[in-house]
This record gives C-alpha cells, sequence and structure tokens, in this order.
C-alpha cells in the first residue's frame, strides 16, 4: 500500500536542511518514495492524508539510556553522586528480575513514543526482554547488554551473554534492531576484560558502546589506575579501532576532542542527566567544530527525570550559549540534527533513517502546530527547537508503520503498562 | 457557592511544604475555605469535584516578561545580542501600536493559563492594552509602564504615563490587577530620571521593578558611565528604599548578594533566557543561601521562546548543580517553591497567593498524572519538577473562578487570538 501525506509543513533534515512548505511525503512497504511540493495527481497513492496545519519531521533519535530504570524515576534526587548510585539507585537495581526490566522498559516506550522518538540506544541487562518489547511495539532500536566485570568469576558469563544476545538479535524484528557489544565503562571493566568485548565485537563486526570521561573523578581514578585519561586508555585497548559510541563525554581536553575526531568516535551528549548528577557540561561547541558526530542521550530517567527528547534539544541550544557567553553557538537547526539526522549516524543507521528523503525508512513524527506556543508560524524549526513542548507530537510512523494515533498508542496497552510499573515499583525494598 | 475538589494529591507549598494525598481543597468567593484530608462529610458544599489521579497544587507564578513579544517569538534566535536587538528587535518593537500589544498579549494569556501560570508580571508599553486583556482573561498580574529615558524630551510625557496608568489600574480587575513603577534599567534611564520615578512610586505607595545585571557588558558600562555598579547605583538613587523586585541579577558579586539580602531586594531569575542570549548564569545557590527572596520568570517568548514555566522550574533545578558541580543544589521542593510561593512574595502578593492556605485566594492548577511520565507515582514533587511537560496542566483556576477546563480556555477565544497574532506579525516591516 502506497501512501501520501499533504499539504504540511516538512522539515526534512537533508543535507541541505530543506524545509517545504505545503510539502507532502510519501511511502511504501516502509520506506520513503515521495518528498517534495504537494503534487497536484494523486492518484497514484492508495490512501491519501491531510497534514494541514501540521509539522513532518524525522523521528528523533536517543542514542543513549537505560530504558528498564524508569521504575526508579523520581526515587531518589537531589543527592551527592556515588551516595544517589551506592544507597539507592544499586540496592534496588541489584533486585531487578526480567519482569522488572520488561514493565520499565515499556513504560519508557510509552515516554519515547508519546514525545516522538522512532529510534534508541539501550545498554542495560535482561536484554531479551527489550529486545521483545521493541519487536512487539514497533520502534527502532540498538540494544546491547552493558557489561559490568564485577565479581571477576563472572566476567566470562557475561561476556557470552552478551555476545549471544549481540548475535542472535542483531537485525531482528524486520531489521529495525541491530546490536552492540557494550563494556560498561573503563572504571567498571578492566582492561584485560574491555579488550576480550573488543575482540567480541571484531568477531561479529559489531560496534562498541560505552560510558566514557562523564565525571572527573572517574577521569582522576582512571589516571591513578591506569596512568592515562579515559579517551587515551580506551584507544590503547582497541576500542577506537571499531566503531564507538560513547556516552557522556563531559570532561575532555583539546587533544582528547582530536583524539575522537582522528579516530571518528561517535558521542551522546546527555546535557540533563549530566547537569542533574552535577557531572558537569560537555563541550559541545568545540566538538563540533572538529567535525564529530555528535547526537543527544537522555540517559535514564532516574536521572533526567523523564525521555522527551524536545527537552536535550532545547537544552543543548541553550547551555553551550549561556556557560560559553557566546549566543551564536550550537543555533536551532544544528540542535534539531543532533536530534535526527546527527542521531541516526551516532547509532550506525544513518544510512537507513534521521532525515525525510527518498530511500529511507518511513520513520517521521506528525506535530500539531495549531496551539499558541507555535505562532506567529514562521520558522517552524525554531518553535520546534526552542518552543515545543515535546506533548504536541500527534502522530508517529516507523517503518512505514503507524505507532501513535493522536497521542494515542496503537502497539502498546498503556493504562496496564503504568499499572504493572507501579506494581513492580512497590515490590521492590526500600 | 461553595466548592470541593476531593480524592486528589495535594502539593500545598505551605510554609511546611506539605504534600497530602487523598486531600480535598474547598473555596468559595474566590478563597480557600479548607485544605485537608477528603472529609467524610460533603455536605456543606454546593458542588463537589472528583480529583481521583490528579495532583492539585498553586498557580504558578511568573515574575518578568513582555507578554506584547510573542509576536516576535522566532523571529530572530542565535545572534549576538545587540545585533539581536538593533536590527531584529527595536526596529520590528517601533512599529507597534496598541493593537500589536493587545493580540501579544492575548497570545501569551493563552500559553502561560495552558502551562498553568496563573499571575505575572509585565512591564511593556500601551499597558493599558495589557491590564484590560488581564481583567478579561480572569488572570493575576502586576504590570508595569517600563520606562526608558530616551529621548530625553518624552521622558517626562511617559513619566505622566507610567503614573497614570500605574493609579488607574492598581487594585482593579476585583483586585487581581496590582501595579509597579518601572525605570527600564539603569542603562537607559539617567540617574535623575531613575529619582524622580523613585519618588513617583512613593508618592503612589507602590514597588519598583527594573532589569538589572542581566549582561556583564551593561555592568562594565555602569562603571564606566557612573563610576558604580549596577547594584550600588540603585541603592544610591534609591531604588532599594522601595519594595523592588529586580529582574535577572546574572552578573552580581559577594558584596552585591549582601546588599541585596540587606535592603529584602526581590530577584526574578530568567534562566532560560539568559542562556538564550548568553548572558550567563546567575548564583541562585548563593542568594538563596543569603536568604533573598528569588522567584522565576520567563522574560519574554522573542527570548525564551515560550512562557511555560514548568521549563524555567525544572532549569533552576538543574543548571547550578550542573555549573556549581553540586547534586545538593536547587532541590526540587526549592525549585518548585520559587514558582509558587516565593513567586507571589516576589511580585508582592504574597498573602494573597503563591500556596494552597486557608485564606489565601483559590489560585490553583490541576494536572493530570495518568499519563507515563508520571509512574511510578510516588513523589508527585519531584515528577512536578523533573517530569512534567508543562502540557499536562488540566484546569486552571484563578480568584475562585476556573479559567481553563480540560486543557480548553473559558475565557479566550484561542483560534481568533493565533489568527490576529499572526495577521499582526505579517503586517510588519521586516
Amino acid at each position: 500500500m502506497s501512501t501520501i501525506m499533504i499539504n504540511a509543513t516538512l522539515v526534512t533534515v537533508n543535507e541541505q536542511d530543506e524545509t517545504l512548505l505545503q510539502g507532502a511525503l510519501g511511502f511504501e512497504q516502509g520506506r520513503i518514495t515521495y518528498v517534495g511540493p504537494t503534487p497536484t495527481d494523486l492518484s497514484d497513492y492508495d490512501e491519501v492524508i491531510d497534514g494541514k496545519g501540521q509539522i513532518v519531521m524525522p523521528g528523533l533519535v536517543n542514542t543513549h539510556g537505560h530504558a528498564a530504570m524508569s521504575l526508579l524515576r523520581g526515587y531518589a534526587d537531589d543527592l551527592p553522586l556515588q551516595e544517589w548510585l551506592e544507597t539507592k539507585m544499586w540496592p534496588l537495581e541489584g533486585q531487578y528480575t526480567a519482569e522488572h526490566v520488561k514493565w520499565g522498559t515499556y513504560l519508557s516506550l510509552i515516554e519515547m513514543l508519546r514525545t516522538g522518538t522512532t529510534s534508541f540506544v539501550d545498554m542495560y541487562d535482561h536484554m531479551d526482554q527489550v529486545a521483545e518489547a521493541v519487536a512487539e511495539s514497533g520502534l527502532r532500536a540498538s540494544l546491547c547488554r552493558g557489561v559490568i566485570g564485577f565479581p571477576p568469576e563472572a566476567q566470562q558469563a557475561k561476556l557470552a551473554e552478551a555476545r549471544s544476545f549481540a548475535q542472535n538479535w542483531h537485525r531482528q524484528a524486520e531489521g529495525r534492531i541491530t546490536t552492540m557489544m557494550a563494556p560498561h565503562s573503563p572504571y567498571t571493566c578492566t582492561p584485560d576484560y574491555i579488550r576480550q568485548i573488543v575482540a567480541a565485537a571484531q568477531e561479529l563486526d559489531l560496534p562498541m558502546h560505552i560510558h566514557m570521561s562523564e565525571t572527573a573523578r572517574e577521569v582522576e581514578q582512571n589516571v591513578k589506575d591506569y596512568g592515562l585519561r579515559p579517551p587515551a586508555h580506551l584507544a590503547e585497548l582497541g576500542v577506537f579501532d571499531r566503531p564507538t559510541l560513547v556516552a557522556h563525554a563531559v570532561h575532555l581536553n583539546d587533544e582528547e576532542i582530536d583524539l575522537l575526531a582522528s579516530h571518528n568516535v561517535h558521542v551522546s551528549h546527555n546535557p540533563i542527566s549530566n547537569l542533574k548528577l552535577a557531572s558537569g557540561v560537555a563541550r559541545l561547541p568545540e566538538m563540533l567544530e572538529k567535525g564529530i558526530t555528535v547526537s543527544l542521550g537522555t540517559d535514564s530517567s532516574a536521572s533526567n527525570n523523564n525521555l522527551n527528547l524536545f527537552e536535550e534539544i532545547k537544552m543543548s541550544a541553550l547551555l553551550h550559549k549561556g556557560v560559553e557567553q557566546n549566543p551564536v553557538v550550537v543555533p536551532a537547526q544544528q540542535a534539531l540534527r543532533l536530534a535526527t539526522r546527527d542521531g541516526a549516524k551516532a547509532m550506525f543507521i544513518g544510512e537507513q533513517t534521521g532525515s525525510l528523503e527518498v530511500g529511507k525508512k518511513a520513520d517521521f513524527i506528525v506535530i500539531r502546530a495549531d496551539r499558541a506556543h507555535f505562532h506567529p508560524f514562521h520558522d517552524p524549526v525554531s518553535h520546534l527547537v526552542y518552543a515545543t513542548s515535546g506533548y504536541d507530537v500527534q502522530d508517529v510512523w516507523v517503518d512505514g508503520k503507524q505507532l501513535v494515533s493522536n497521542g494515542s498508542l496503537l502497539t502498546i496497552d498503556e493504562e496496564r503498562v503504568i499499572s504493572e510499573a507501579n506494581r513492580m515499583f512497590e515490590q521492590l525494598q526500600r
């Protein structure tokens, strides 16, 4: 079946960042077949949707998170990082079963869909549950079993599990799921263990995903433990010889920005989580200037506390202007690109999605622009970056299939998920 | 008629920051008559509203803005400040007529109501239009004719206008409107002119509102022009001998924080506008530590670009943690207080509104907490600060009168306002 949405404002985020008024988007069998002015003859299409008064743009791409942690939303805020981790997060996460992961993930998928995220990266445990939820719900994702090297005797079992998960699920769910290999971080995995994980990624021909240089403390500790700061350490272990997506990258010096650029390491910038946990402010303008592929991530809703990526878009456009006292850095169009085109590239699916272009997957969102904060209506990109709330998303399509219609979820039973998520949280011993 | 809303989660923001589960809020003739557990006997009330699954909290207070500037939303972003002002804002504002102010203001009132703001401060020109819109629409506001001392020959006419506006509208619209006297800033008004405005405020017994220390450049210029930084300059001119609300206060040294505290000067912190215009990051934690009454403002939607105060709440809780690398500053409850109880105090109506307490005006908002991002539901304050979008506001009441019902405006014709606002913008010569 072929479908065309007509008369809409199309924010393509293509190479030229074109925006079309009275534009049309045609798609068939999951792929975009037409992007251009609304045609006068629509007889080629089986279905015509009127997009008058609406903005159509690529679905958002959230490149770092832990969906199952939504069960811990608001459980602990405003604490020092170590206290937050050691007395709050870890004790509860330690009780997680596959069922917790299932319902926590579904709760996150609802939020992501309702606010326009169509592709995401997830690093956690019990990943079969996550993959099954993604397969069922229709989103696109790159998933990885995050591996922590403690206790040492569990290392081989965890690596085997990560490897078999990555192998089993890569290119599954009609190709919507891809996988990566993910040592959690240089401070939770020994050098030798990281080398083994790199070797497995090499063998399976998969990219790597890892937390890096999130806090100043972690950077210092790395120097104490291994004589190197995290980027040089990971480079030496061969991580950057694989395609790699690092999360956070807050504390980088100039040489490290050059190092990431020269190895084509992709970065997931998580500005809200980095502020909330007091990690600091990443050097986004400098990373962009050096040509690094930077994307946006929410991190988990335990440190955010939501998965509304429109907030990261606005934050990335605002924060660096204020902190560097330079109002021209990260202009609106660039912020939008981080969350779409560059996000898809960062998670290694840039050939498939991230912009409205013929041949790409039909992953797009429809935004109702009839509310006051979209007016006067003359620069849709500005309004999408600086004015929207995220809850202006009306319809969501992935792979040419509609997942959200007028704010209602078509593939997930929202009421049941909310009830199960509350039940799961209540079960945890606090 | 007496009304009670029952079975709701009540976030009172009273002195003890009490939150009540299964709480009830009773009100009659515009005032709150009951705050407590849901009573078993409801026969005293003419009307009973079920608030199950909803959060009831004080309406938000936005203490700095220029509502009419919403017509310039998204017209110019990401530019150096002087270029933005001189080539974009001022040329268009110079063309503003009373009609532009009217429709720009209505557009802003829609946004404020939809996102839960019930009281606001506005400083602009053609203020009769603003006051009439406030009177019609039912919000609460403190309004002032912002006075710029150029050209010098217009000074007396402007002062007379500001004075007569302040006199005519103070305590009008069933007491919902109060007024202030507002020299725009120390860099747009000469010392002598500021003294005259202070004298008028003294005579009318009104507070003062003024922009202060928004940019580093402005602070330097003040030293060049008058040998003093702005706070000492304004203190010398007698501004702080009146009750005063200053907007921005970004560039303050320790002595200036002490000065503001000792004069009980109130501050409107505008973190999003300060980031977007690259003004910098105000020292919120230090101001709070010294006991200054700090509140939150959006500034205009030309530098924000919306009036969704929930964004300022989250930003104020996040930004200072990240910039000071201290995760315990500005905890959630404090951020919420800035936008409610302390906001009302900052705009000199703290006796009347800003918290849910018996005897205060029935200014409150109802938030639907059935969406995924409010779950697991266990800490409503955390979710209000860190997870809500602002568009979870369902109902808004001011002075015991309902202004928004299930997201629809009861006192403003939204469709007409949007159409007129677009027409007004199109008229401007760009």
